[in-house]
């Protein structure tokens, strides 16, 4: 039990949870790219997509498609990248599958890419995007 | 009718088709980014993610899901990028809903993104890698 989208899930760590259902989570990235960065998470414990069963696969992106309009809107924004790095090579670092939707505006267009390049001043607080996200969602 | 995915669709442009079923079709891309690079598009002309139903939504996911492993094995790796670019501001370029499939791997890595960085030398010929992923798939 040393993965941390495990502990997530189980309560045991803290995240700014914006979505549960009975398969997947969401919460927001700490290290955000963007404001309103997010992870959609299947609560099974798989490392890569072609791997996860089927039916814990529908759930995954039925949450990714249910939550793009509602974040998009809640950033004010119309337009996300939404991508999962699957695999080492492709820079997964936690070896849990994960949804990354990460909101693009104007101000944080997708070329400013590096976590080191979203502008400080820039950043709301984690509370108040987390917030702004459940209210849209309505959750 | 201007749009270039609808015309591959309808069959009145030309792709490098490894896959297609009844909701959806993966075609190489064009301007590829690493060898394998793969669009996996749902039939039903779409701009954003948000707005396509769900029976097209699950169609599309199950085909990704469905292709990643035999895209990555046929181009000798085990990792990819998976991504949507959902609106303009996220650099979406066609109006018609595409999951990318890029293959990761030491050679073409996640950090040598940009299609400029793709080294010319290591491109196989599109009906080749076209081959190579339809042989996993079987299709």
């Amino acid at each position: 039990m040393s993965c941390i989208f495990c502990q997530i899930i189980q309560g045991k760590s803290n995240a700014y949870k914006i979505y549960e259902d009975e398969l997947t989570i969401a919460f927001l990235d700490i290290n955000p790219i963007s404001n309103g960065h997010t992870l959609i998470v299947p609560k099974l414990h798989e490392t890569k997509l072609e791997n996860l069963p089927e039916e814990h696969s529908i759930a995954l992106f039925k949450t990714v498609r249910e939550l793009v309009g509602p974040i998009q809107k809640a950033m004010s924004t119309s337009s996300a990248n939404i991508g999962i790095n699957n695999g080492r090579e492709a820079g997964q670092i936690i070896p849990h599958i994960h949804v990354h939707i990460i909101p693009r505006d104007e101000n944080e267009p997708i070329w400013r890419s590096g976590r080191k390049n979203f502008s400080k001043k820039s950043k709301e607080s984690f509370e108040e995007i987390a917030l702004k996200i459940r209210k849209e969602i309505g959750f």
